[in-house]
């Protein structure tokens, strides 16, 4: 009798929600679980956005706002960009919007004909693929590579994948789930690839605060992008504000009038109140956001010297993201998996070790030899992380040990 | 160098924002300005939602939740449905939302092909028309007409518009903003004709609870029809909760993953604890929710009383919606106006009245000779209500004198 659209087809989802509800499943049996699979913080939002939150909704602001956001909070958050990008950013600039995803789909409803290319990183946030596809556009992906010290970007593969219906790249520097990054060198071999091919970006910079050593650098900085770049800008990470669903649509007007004018048709308007508080975070004392960062840090550490002591596992320490993408080739070689689903579900029943795998990241390319799992250690305390990826190094222990005898 | 996606040609607005734009404008160079164009409540949301939802903040809950929402909320929506409904929804049934408008592109986007016809009232809400088009439907108006004490629906046209390419309909009853209801008997009519000809509704039941006389009904109560019925629940007008972005989609468990599905790519989730304040609202103590439909029966009578002494004004007293929708024919033409725009203007700059016409509320039909204007009375306190109509009033006399004279 119900007939479902054709579209929904097409339309993919974030698998890593099912790793969610399999982990809370397991844990309500009574079972100890070791949340590495969570891409949220577990710790508190800095006091001066709850603060701001509370007399927001006291003074009364529960009613509707404009669609675009109250306008302190759009020149607090251009304000806020320009001061790390050194880009012109103004009010008119900054679309408020209930969360950091939002961007992705507004940016192709606004930019993307059907059939039109778009780039888009693999193993990358699955929506980017899903939303392209659902809106009948042609997914294009690129991939990281193992380098020295980190996951690097290939610049040079890129070129080749440009074609004369590329219209749009997908950007996530500071990357979910590789913990990659560009080089200067990479960003200003991308931009003038853009310039030329005139290519409009989505530079989702989820994590551009999220960082341990260095400095962040935003494609939009360099001479000629700010014009071609859309921003997706997120409170979730630095401020820990997942839950609160606030984030921002920054680029040209031309573009931001029409995410606008998306808004007005699909949400109304975001969270009234919750802005003010988020105006009282930019502005305030920023003490607690740099503690978040400090306790990350942490536990990254602690996370990649013990994930580099498990047999058959290699594993990077990015200066950013809060996610550790280790190679577990030979883990699974050694205890037999060839299937990620198999090997995740095997580790978290039998360790309760909970991760998401290379397969929730975008549908696997064809060639792909090596096996990833994706350690975010954002989720869980230092003791615990600890605990859980002993756990872990035990468990590919023993089973070496069997193999052995066996 | 931007070129705008094709679609975006098909995207309608809320044009009424501007009118608001323009309210403000007028009033920040220190003019006294009458809002009668807010489609929202200044009176504040019970204590209980803004407790529970305090309380939550300070218990941590921060981060993501499920994307269809925390199960408690879920339950208590469908508990509070089926109360009112006679329905018999569980937590599956429900997809919680940011708002009650994302339930309408995600009801299209969920069942509608492109090219299917698709029933909406008009005038009406514009995002029916806007969001219909802009995924590739067919909008296909029907609408209301003045009765003996309130707009009539008719029956016979509704039948006479179904085609066979026709899958959908949209229901607002207890309508914005002309205040229409359906009889029992029209409800009934309109159940049977969407079982006989397999259509699928949505029911937007934004006003079900401001309601002054009477019991509001629904047609999912109607047997065959909670099968194809999506309910568009919202907290904004029940609470006095449009800036808190809360809302739900309930339908058939089928849709409703699909609704999900569509959530998961948009946004994610929403906000997680503010559901924790709407489980205290919906589970809580009612008096202050009963309050807000108490002062606004007041407005509503008052509002009603004066707009019928207004020489060529004509007004329904609906009883559910906070909206009047007066007939201006008379007045427009006293005054010389036959342009809903500079009319509006007019008023708005003479005497500070503001409000929405006709013309924001859908696209005109072919034949329409009466003119409307739409008096939304849950933004603006009694006494100045009183004072706004009444130089309404005085502005459409002085007209009619100088008319006379000249």
């Amino acid at each position: 009798m119900i007939r479902i659209a054709d579209r929904i087809k097409l339309l993919g989802t974030e698998t890593a929600f099912a790793v969610s509800a399999e982990a809370a499943a397991f844990a309500a049996k009574g079972n100890k679980v070791y949340p590495f699979h969570i891409g949220d913080i577990n710790i508190s939002t800095p006091s001066t956005v709850v603060e701001g939150t509370i007399k927001a909704i006291k003074d009364g602001k529960t009613g509707y706002c404009p669609t675009a956001g109250i306008p302190q909070l759009r020149e607090a958050i251009a304000a806020n960009v320009n001061a790390s990008h050194g880009t012109q950013y103004q009010m008119e600039n900054v679309a408020v919007q209930p969360g950091g995803t939002p961007t992705i789909g507004k940016f192709l409803l606004a930019l993307m004909n059907p059939g039109d290319e778009v780039l888009y990183p693999n193993p990358g946030y699955p929506i980017y693929e899903s939303q392209i596809e659902f809106n009948g556009g042609v997914a294009v992906p690129y991939t990281y590579s193992e380098g020295e010290t980190n996951f690097v970007f290939d610049i040079d593969a890129i070129r080749q994948k440009i074609t004369p219906r590329t219209r749009l790249l997908i950007l996530n520097d500071l990357q979910n789930p590789s913990g990659a990054e560009c080089s200067a060198e990479d960003l200003e071999e991308l931009a003038a690839l853009a310039i030329k091919h005139n290519l409009l970006v989505l530079s989702d910079e989820a994590y551009f605060e999220i960082r341990y050593e260095g400095k962040s650098r935003s494609i939009a900085s360099i001479p000629g992008m700010q014009e071609r770049t859309v921003l997706l800008y997120s409170f979730s990470k630095k401020f820990s504000m997942a839950g609160w669903r606030l984030g921002a649509t920054i680029g040209p007007k031309e573009i931001i009038d029409v995410v606008a004018k998306l808004n007005v048709n699909d949400e109304s308007c975001t969270n009234h109140f919750i802005q003010y508080g988020a105006v009282a975070g930019l502005t305030g004392d920023q003490t607690e956001a740099k503690n978040i960062v400090s306790v990350l840090k942490e536990r990254r550490d602690a996370a990649a010297a013990i994930l580099n002591t498990i047999p058959g596992v290699r594993c990077f320490r990015p200066n950013a993201t809060f996610y550790l993408f280790p190679n577990v080739t030979g883990l699974m070689q050694n205890k037999g998996y060839s299937d990620y689903e198999a090997f995740r579900k095997d580790v978290l029943h039998t360790i309760g070790v909970s991760f998401c795998t290379r397969a929730h990241f975008g549908r696997p390319l064809p060639g792909e030899k090596d096996r990833y799992i994706r350690i975010a250690y954002a989720g869980i305390g230092l003791a615990e992380l600890e605990e859980g990826l002993n756990q872990l190094k035990l468990f590919a222990e023993q089973e070496k040990l069997v193999a052995t005898l066996s």
